[in-house]
């Protein structure tokens, strides 16, 4: 009776595989992770083409009811379905753990991830440093301890890979003051809210170092305005769309609907350089925002 | 008419997803990569289920012959089946950017791969370093420039994935000094492999640092005989085997068939240390090597 993870991919509900779609019609209760990631598709198409009814397992039943997950797989099998590849979020090996400390067996069917669909943009996956999230600042919260994980990867001509954040069901702060739960709508970090990101960290060490722009070069900043990034959105999907411009380009233009992702690119080989420079520019892209 | 990339994932045939085979069953040609990846099924268990002839793109294909590959889709849809995720190896972005120049259209659909399917050991994703490609020995070339990847890895405290050698149709050394190709038969390097490898770089540089073992901290080794790691084999697939042991222990065990991969964990979380110590052990493994 065990427990099986499965990768639905990155783009719609034909992107599970043959061994996950049969698995999961062999299932008697499926949920569908909808605290970690976003369904790029509608839940009812997806439920058509699999037979099956599935209930959304949102954060409030991963992190404090995830008994009602766990009790079914002691009885059944039960098919908890991942957007993108099984182990992307980290609360998933603690939902291994407390189904094994059950006595329930786990069983993993992998899928596409944008970890490795990241190269499409043309960079080298094993040149790829420590993979970034970047989370989205509040008043209160401005965490920028990405910037030494970026410095550390830029000084060894090593990729990056920025995790833009999305906001799936998260109670809003003046509900959670008056004591009562009201979820916000989702929403998901966009290539230019990361840009603008970066170029406001950039910007006030900047003037605290005493300079408006920086140098390459030891002791520098680690990027600049004028950095060459690579925007992604939607990645595996039809309406994929994908260009290269600085950061300064980036805070300005809409890639359209979820997810995106950015991309700094490190010291660049022959081929990748020749792919890159084959890619469309973020200046011949539409500026829908101001 | 475009030429499809189409991951097949890390197991049989059953792992291409429900776009891949749509797309698959559309195409004029169908060819794999059987340069960068070893097929972990039969291939005409594959044939069969895709409804098509496959032909093998060896190394000579890819890369003094690919106007065989990218000819046929200049007036059909073809379809480039990849084990793994598509830009697992490098070499496909060589033939992306070669079909562009000849106006040929690419499209792409992703799966699975060891580089996020590795999480399957417990260890966070994103507290990866730069992931470390290991290759044979020989007597007269001994690539040690891992080296240095590793230990700036080590050095920030992040978990490191080695992806281990395959040889597929590779001409021997004998046959190409007397100018005739004779392939050897495909082989792939062993976790004991790869263990021993790390362990003849200690020894020596230990042996010229004038001591036998190396403490940990500023200055030291990366690594030791009794540091810990990862052993996985045949992830994804029915027979997938994993364990916890050190370098040393590791030198002499079995893990069985291909693909084998090894992770060399940095700082643990509360979390990763748990999963790590619910694996099983290396030392309950039975040894088959001496």
């Amino acid at each position: 009776m065990p427990l099986y993870f499965i990768g639905l991919g990155l783009g719609d509900e034909r992107d599970i595989t043959l061994r996950g779609l049969e698995t999961v019609r062999s299932c008697d209760r499926v949920f569908l992770d909808g605290y970690t990631s976003l369904l790029r598709t509608d839940l009812g198409q997806l439920e058509d083409l699999y037979g099956k009814k599935v209930t959304i397992a949102d954060r409030e039943m991963i992190e404090e009811n995830v008994s009602s997950l766990l009790e079914p797989a002691r009885t059944g099998n039960v098919a908890f379905l991942v957007v993108g590849d099984v182990f992307g979020a980290t609360t998933h090996h603690d939902l291994v753990l407390r189904a094994r400390q059950l006595g329930v067996e786990c069983r993993f069917i992998f899928n596409a991830s944008i970890l490795t669909a990241v190269g499409v943009c043309g960079l080298q996956l094993y040149r790829f440093g420590e993979t970034i999230s970047l989370v989205f600042w509040t008043n209160a919260w401005r965490p920028t301890s990405w910037y030494e994980k970026l410095e550390a990867n830029r000084r060894r001509g090593l990729h990056t890979l920025f995790l833009l954040d999305i906001r799936v069901h998260e109670p809003s702060e003046e509900s959670l003051a008056r004591g009562v739960k009201v979820f916000e709508p989702p929403r998901f970090m966009t290539i230019a809210d990361a840009a603008q990101q970066l170029l406001t960290l950039w910007r006030e060490r900047a003037q605290l170092l005493g300079r408006e722009t920086d140098e390459t070069g030891a002791g520098a900043f680690a990027y600049d305005s004028d950095t060459l990034c690579i925007g992604l959105a939607r990645v595996g999907q039809v309406d994929e769309l994908m260009a290269v411009g600085t950061l300064k380009e980036f805070s300005g233009k809409d890639f359209g609907p979820p997810l995106h992702s950015l991309v700094m690119p490190g010291d660049l080989h022959a081929v990748e350089a020749e792919y890159l420079a084959s890619l469309p520019r973020a200046s011949s892209l539409q500026t829908l925002l101001v």
